[in-house]
């Protein structure tokens, strides 16, 4: 038994993490931290109550932390990149608070979410209120070019959740067109968050392209693997919910494939769970999902996927010097891929 | 009888009205229509559709009149301001369709109303759409000082309708804290749009100043009428509906100044219908409550307390020469107040 318990230290020793990149941005991070704390205040205690819920519930804080590792390898050795990593985790918390509305989520990252405790109204109005912020934040900031990048990423986003609702339900989506949803949601605001920081270091165009390719490049691998995670065995040994995705009825890389790859039996199981949502109660048909997965490789190749995106993310960093930082980002993208397993 | 209907023609002619600050803009104000049309396009056919159903709707567009209006008052003679007041509307389109689902209202302007037909989450997303689209009208602009400004007219107007959440159904609210919402969820907005004119028009700070008080206590009368309108025996002779508010439990001025007017017994009675929502089916509670509004004269002090907000609104335009454009936004100004007769 002593073996299997070694083994197993082992093998969370060697996981890839994302503690060398949190390390290296801790002091920022506290700043920022103390900026988001300061910038949500309101004279109306509804506001900074409710923001404070969300943000307490905190998370891994990653696109904040892709904005000021970005402006740290850019050389930047001033302090703007504190309140746009602010900035970019404000604009991240309005869309999280409009999805809860939207998706009409009970819980967020196993807590109450903020719609379930103060109501989807007060959620709808206080995430308008942190977008406002945000677009203030920037313009305190006065980089014309930092607003264009993150105003257009806030319209790409919210059009990416208005095609992914056009597309809730349907499972004659493809790979390209939810790959279309992942890029707008997910991925654009990891892309811009990275690109500001080479704009805030006042580096050459190609390194705030660099940096937007790695950006989203993992973001979309980062998505992938949440899809996956949301029908993984081992996310349900180590007590983690799965099956929320399955039970909405969302079209996620997973299941796109498992169509594609089934029987018309399996597709007529897929379009009766995932479109029409006739569920069993007793999760019987949760199992039969995640046996179709599994038979058809289907988890294990969303992975390769996430993969790919992973590995264009890496390249992309090339042109930039070894350092700690750049390795710290290298590790965040296989963190992003490997917490699969 | 002939006689009667002469004399309401009289009237009608007499009546202020908004055509004279129409026709002056109304080249710009049609420029302005083409570029709402081309900037809410999005390959997702769900954003055009929603948004375009709510900005087909219509209503009066007074806020981008006012930014028109006050860019050439200011001498503008460029064609900054087309994009400017179409971005005004966007950002007071967005705020109607997160308020419909706020106020879970089925219509808008006698048609049904956005999420009446897409549904709540389309409204939500699509209304973040407009707004992140209005940014970037401003970014294309570049004007760092009118992104400052309409950035944070945007954070008032969503710490007002949050303060408005917190207020509703709470009949211990008073005048003070009535207007505080007023203002932002308003004023703040008209503010910003006639401001924005002046820094367009490169004019001195008091013209700046001028302009955003005028339209600070224009949208205040603004708002104060449509909360009379509400409750006005003159609108329900025209068909209108009236009694929204009162079926809500929206404390508006006048049910404000009924209440403190009242005796215990009248107190009781909004507590029950405002608080509650406890309502007769058969449209008796509002009767009674058309009645106290008229014993108490809340309808008519209302509309005084509009007027002396709509004079301060005239004298701040004390300060431009005469011209046909500040004489018809003067007539604005009365237009807003007496539509109450």
């Amino acid at each position: 038994m002593a073996v299997v318990v070694d083994l197993e230290e082992e093998r969370e020793r060697k996981a890839p993490s994302l503690d060398a990149l949190a390390a290296l941005v801790a002091d920022d991070m506290a700043r920022v931290n103390e900026a988001i704390v300061a910038r949500m205040h309101s004279p109306v205690p509804l506001i900074p109550q409710l923001a404070g819920h969300i943000v307490a519930a905190g998370g891994k804080r990653l696109r904040p932390m892709l904005t000021l590792a970005a402006a740290r390898l850019c050389g930047h050795a001033g302090q703007r990149h504190i309140p746009l990593a602010a900035c970019v985790e404000f604009i991240h918390t309005a869309t999280l608070l409009h999805d809860d509305v939207v998706d009409e989520s009970a819980l967020r990252r196993g807590l109450a979410s903020a719609n379930a405790v103060w109501g989807n109204k007060a959620s709808v109005l206080v995430g308008d209120f942190l977008f406002s912020r945000a677009f203030e934040l920037m313009v305190e900031d006065g980089s014309i070019r930092i607003l264009a990048i993150l105003s257009h990423a806030s319209s790409v986003i919210a059009e990416g959740e208005v095609l992914q609702l056009a597309t809730a339900n349907d499972t004659t989506t493809g790979e390209d067109a939810y790959l279309d949803v992942v890029r707008a949601k997910t991925a654009a605001l990891f892309a811009a968050a990275s690109r500001i920081g080479a704009v805030i270091g006042e580096r050459p165009k190609a390194e705030e392209e660099a940096l937007e390719s790695y950006g989203l490049n993992l973001g979309i691998a980062f998505q992938l693997i949440d899809d996956v995670l949301d029908y993984s065995a081992r996310q349900e040994k180590l007590g983690k919910a799965i099956g929320n995705d399955f039970q909405e009825g969302k079209i996620t890389l997973p299941v796109i494939l498992a169509f594609r790859r089934g029987d018309d039996d399996e597709r007529e199981f897929w379009r009766r769970t995932l479109e029409r949502l006739e569920q069993a109660a007793d999760g019987s048909d949760l199992r039969r999902a995640l046996d179709l997965l599994e038979r058809h490789r289907c988890l294990a190749d969303a992975v390769r996927r996430a993969r790919h995106y992973g590995e264009i993310a890496k390249d992309a960093l090339g042109i930039f010097a070894d350092s700690p930082l750049k390795a710290a980002l290298l590790g965040c993208v296989d963190f992003s891929i490997e917490r699969a397993y």
